[in-house]
């Protein structure tokens, strides 16, 4: 492997606006639900199959995101991550994986100091205009609707990984 | 009836994407929710009323869906259906049914397999790029906005049934 | 009052994709929940503070309706109404009011025999083809996000009441 | 400080249609919930270390409203304030703010008499035709879509804050 292969071992998320629409449902009892997007999490699986990590860097604490992070086997979960460049260097320190190697998903000016650090990052398309301008890629979906799905499909491409991830529905 | 007839007896359709718009709502105890309209089930009781049967093939396990298949008296449902071609030859075999006179709804590239072998498809009007080139119809309404309700229609039309359909309306 | 002045007394309002935007949320334990709009609720106690009466009919029949029909102190309730047009002659019975005077608001083709009936009749933007057709008037708001208020304040415009509704918001 | 120094010390906001997306979803037991969005809440935050106020004055009584109102830490939480304008009256003089050092952002008519007086004042961009016309500032976002966020954002560049707010983002 050279150093100039595009290889991405690890997908970092942001959760709120990214894996959610941004909205926080808020019941009469006070807890919160979120709305994640079933293709997401079905291109997490193939992500995961293909021998890919996840890790999912949040600025909240929320149960509901907790649940779901369970449901698709996220591999690092790091929440209250009000300042995400210390978690990223914490992330980046437990995984043993080279920077260059972590793609980033965002959609805040909050997540621009790891979308610049990053070997690979995104914007959702309703992110901030600045983050937008700051980010490698930009989905045309928005966020909670299919962006990360949509941004892993970009990356299988760009890795020659998509026939491989294709095979089993080829047929 | 020659073999010419289009004759569709019974409607299949993927889940969330298409039955619902993608989203999963999880809630702060791990709880799951999903978002069904209530066009697709005014006119799947219609596609009933008018002897037609229904099935429902989805890759997940879960209990909303299941409540609101009950309460659509779907004839036919298969969850956790991973690989959905095998599950639809289970269907084939189970309703007796020539795969000629099978319509299938889906969103996803899982979904290909089937969208491949049944007699008429159709992709909801947000599905994945490779699956609305591949199938026979395309609904304007995304899903869980209707879409299921728009291609029964569509059928109905097709299958010269619009006017039995509409009889008790028209008044 | 002459026979000639548009003057509506009662407006009937169909729920599901009408004072709703369709989606009927099932969560993990087999109950509903809908999404109203708080436009809607504002202008429809406007509409009563005028002398105004309202009506609901829904096909269903759904504990989350009656609490919101009641929330909105609508003055007649009919749930289950399969058939339109029986439940509408209930109506001017009950209410003694005749049908001339009264304004209907709907979006399904279960709606046709009701809106050739009324005074004055209404169909949400994203309604069915046929039922845009047979309105008499069409919101430029989907259901579920203010079709009713443009509705009504539509109707008081008509009714040269648009003053009289506002005088307490103007100063 | 001179007169002429655009210098806002308290933003007020209406709820329903502008921090939330004027949906009332209602459940089987009645219960309401409501959807906010992260990103009204991530820039109150920034707004308020900045050392700024804020407001909330609703026409309706909600306890999901009240979780979120404390979630965020609003200064002023006034409920049930039909009479907008004489709530203003109260806030004004229990904050001790000149009327010109406040901002509020509303949707409907109802907020009309409050965009009037207070010194500067935003309509969402689903806000009532009336309303959209009578404010200073139109958001390109619908209410409960990020459209707080957005008017923080264009308030603060306008006061020359916006450097020292984007500060600890931008290494």
């Amino acid at each position: 492997m050279t150093a100039n292969k595009f290889d991405i071992k690890l997908l970092a998320m942001d959760v709120d606006g990214v894996l959610t629409d941004g909205v926080i449902t808020v019941h009469a009892d006070g807890s919160e639900s979120k709305n994640f997007h079933v293709h997401d999490g079905a291109w997490l699986r193939i992500w995961r199959r293909l021998g890919r990590q996840t890790a999912i860097i949040t600025g909240r604490e929320c149960p509901a995101v907790e649940c779901r992070a369970r449901d698709l086997s996220i591999d690092y979960y790091y929440s209250k991550a009000l300042i995400k460049k210390e978690v990223l260097n914490q992330l980046i320190e437990q995984s043993g994986i080279d920077p260059v190697q972590i793609a980033f998903i965002g959609d805040d000016v909050f997540d621009l100091p790891v979308i610049r650090r990053v070997g690979y990052s995104a914007a959702v398309a309703d992110a901030n205009p600045e983050v937008r301008q700051a980010a490698d890629y930009l989905t045309s979906l928005p966020g909670g609707r299919g962006a990360v799905a949509e941004f892993i499909q970009h990356l299988l491409r760009k890795m020659n990984l998509w026939d491989q991830a294709m095979e089993r529905y080829r047929q």
